[in-house]
């Protein structure tokens, strides 16, 4: 049986994962892989915490232990942000060693400079663990799909703004309160900007992206929006027209156009998508052989993603007299402006209750030439009602328009909240209901 | 660039697909993986056939030209059945070609015979495409969940049946109507009886079985029922209960005894699986470390099959200078007896609309134990009256005991339906709503 020695750089959730999955499964995996697979070192910055749960496993402090160390054929690199955890893998792999990370900022940033840095563009770097947790998102867009042009990604990256999502729906929760349960369950940082904000699932859908189109993505200049600013009421609406509320990634080549992004969306109910509740992720990949396929499975926690880790150092030893799949990032990604895209759009406006209001708002619209399907006004008790008004499929820089003009008007309560509609089915147009 | 010579056997809806996959997105693939691959003979015995559509490549009736051609690095045999199918893969292999199918009843039937055959067990033999067409099912469970315990599997594998049954469901069809219909749009063979009764799932469930347990299954000896005695009322009621009726492949490892069958089955109408409509193919791993890892897609057509096969041929092409995966069988199966079995159950009585015929009924379900749940009669004016009948979880045998005697009463009419409900959820015992 072959023996591949591990050296595990980072003994945070995802390393003691990957120590209690391989103290479990270890013969499992062996007999259905003929791998010896065992954790030759460990190194982490606080080893007193690490001594409490490991007996068995060399200990150290210092990383250069770990990629410098002639027994250890693959260094997995748990500590997350940009250095030293770049430095840690690219001396592995000038080293000849191979690697895997979990390390989304750090490939969403540095737009997988790793390959071309430290292994040429065949570095052996495994990261299925950085997009979707336990889910094979990575396997299945490389490998699944690699006869595919991709048409598009769409996706549920992020567990907490999911969980908080799902406790807003399904309970009435206002998004305060979901919050604090989903960080009572640990579904939610102590500081959760990161993920509330989208920039988590920022990086994870600029990873797909570079994977599916070969191009360098700039992270830091896609649109990202939040979820903090949905409502209960938002959600309430949405149901009562058949939507849900998701907080999507999105990534699209339009015309040799990346269209990429991060927002709030309203999916239709029936949608695959919208049934991932809680902390699931969910992904589409449209290809343009297979038609849309959907993965769905919990996209983070310490077992799914170090089930993960060790797909990828099964892949990893399995290849390991041979070149690794090259990565080709064959130029930059240009983007498709904001106000090139279409949907229809939910607009809900706080409006003082008097006659005529109606008539005014509506007029912008009809101005900005955008189509409204519907309307609703309920009669409520307070000095600003709701006013929600769907629209046709409109233009992006015309709804931008028409809503700078109504958040200016004196009988508007706040801004305007306005909510992208994905209304793409899966099952092709004329197989619809 | 690294080349590779692709022979095809069989030049059917497959084969003319990953001719006419390869024809459109080769650069594509190129460009992601380094190779060049193309296909250098094609066998088929419909020659005229073949010629009217491709002009650029070696054509034969004779198999044995392709698997003995050394110029020829991979081949695909896309012909189907026992025999030949067999005599190619082993011929292929034993030449030391690498080999692809998508001949699902060959794999099951034979229990993988072919990897002990042919090449030992380290056969290079590439079968994504046997089961769920374009879905990555089994990449999945071979690489992404190669360090998990899988707990459970359970699949929508036939998209013939997912298709009649939407088509019941969404628009009142009876079965035979539903049929014609899948038959009109190419869902459905002219005889359909393999998928109606649940045979080809069979074949499926049987493959990812002796994948996720590494024993030999004979497919002969599954429990397998089809969906002809599905109604159009069976699913109002299941509708009216908040459930979908789907033809479930189901296998379980229950303390070492292998749970394995085909059945129609009712769902929670909120279950992800539930989502697959028309002709969509959806599985659901259970492992350990994972939880529930969920893949959805189209699951037959020519071009999405096609790319499973180009996804075999670029990982086979990939792996060439080492040794495949051994593929280990270290034993058949033990099966769980039905008897076994648990689970909540409808029953669909038709019975002459009589006083006392509840309580008669009812009788023979407390004889053996049987606790009910629910009971629906409603007012039809006929002869006889549907009754329905949702137990609590009850134990296999004594349904099926239960059943038999109301069978014999002589105020019903035609037979018991019975439909087994599948309530496991996905979320967790505390994380349901």
């Amino acid at each position: 049986m072959k023996k591949v020695k591990i050296g595990l750089v980072g003994f945070g959730t995802i390393g003691s994962g990957v120590y209690n999955l391989l103290k479990k499964n270890s013969s499992l995996i062996s007999e259905r892989t003929g791998l010896d697979i065992s954790i030759a070192k460990i190194c982490d910055i606080r080893l007193d915490q690490v001594k409490k749960e490991v007996h068995d496993v060399a200990l150290t402090e210092k990383w250069e232990e770990v990629t410098g160390d002639k027994e250890i054929d693959i260094v997995v690199e748990l500590i997350g942000g940009i250095e030293p955890a770049r430095s840690i893998l690219t001396s592995a792999l000038k080293n000849g060693k191979s690697a895997v990370t979990a390390n989304k900022k750090l490939l969403a940033e540095t737009g997988f400079d790793i390959f071309q840095s430290a292994g040429g563009s065949r570095a052996k770097l495994g990261f299925e663990a950085s997009v979707a947790g336990g889910v094979p998102s990575i396997l299945t867009i490389r490998t699944g799909m690699v006869a595919n042009n991709i048409k598009s990604i769409m996706g549920i990256l992020n567990g907490t703004t999911n969980y908080i999502l799902t406790k807003m729906a399904e309970l009435g929760l206002p998004f305060d309160e979901a919050l604090k349960e989903a960080q009572k369950k640990g579904f939610a940082e102590a500081d959760p900007t990161f993920d509330i904000e989208g920039y988590d699932a920022g990086h994870k859908i600029s990873i797909l992206a570079m994977l599916a189109y070969n191009r360098r993505v700039d992270c830091k200049s896609l649109q990202i929006e939040g979820i903090t600013k949905i409502t209960p009421l938002d959600i309430a609406y949405a149901r009562d027209m058949g939507y849900v509320i998701k907080l999507l990634g999105i990534a699209r080549m339009v015309n040799g156009l990346l269209d990429i992004r991060v927002h709030p969306a309203m999916l239709p109910e029936k949608h695959p998508l919208a049934s991932a509740r809680n902390e699931f992720n969910a992904v589409l990949y449209d290809g343009d052989m297979t038609d849309p396929i959907i993965l769905f499975g919990k996209g983070a926690g310490s077992l799914p993603t170090a089930s993960a880790v060790v797909s990828d150092i099964v892949q990893l030893a399995e290849k390991s007299e041979i070149e690794e799949r090259p990565f080709l990032i064959t130029g930059d990604a240009v983007y498709l402006k904001p106000e090139q895209r279409r949907s229809k759009y939910y607009m809900r406006i706080h409006t003082e209750d008097s006659p005529g209001i109606l008539s005014i708002i509506s007029g912008v619209f009809g101005k900005f030439g955008i189509s409204i399907a519907s309307v609703i006004q309920k009669e409520v008790e307070s000095e600003y009602v709701p006013l929600i008004i769907m629209t046709h499929e409109a233009a992006e820089d015309k709804i931008i328009l028409a809503r700078k003009e109504i958040n200016n008007f004196d009988f508007i309560s706040g801004d305007v909240t306005m909510i992208r509609v994905e209304e793409s089915g899966i099952y092709g147009e004329n197989n619809e209901q």
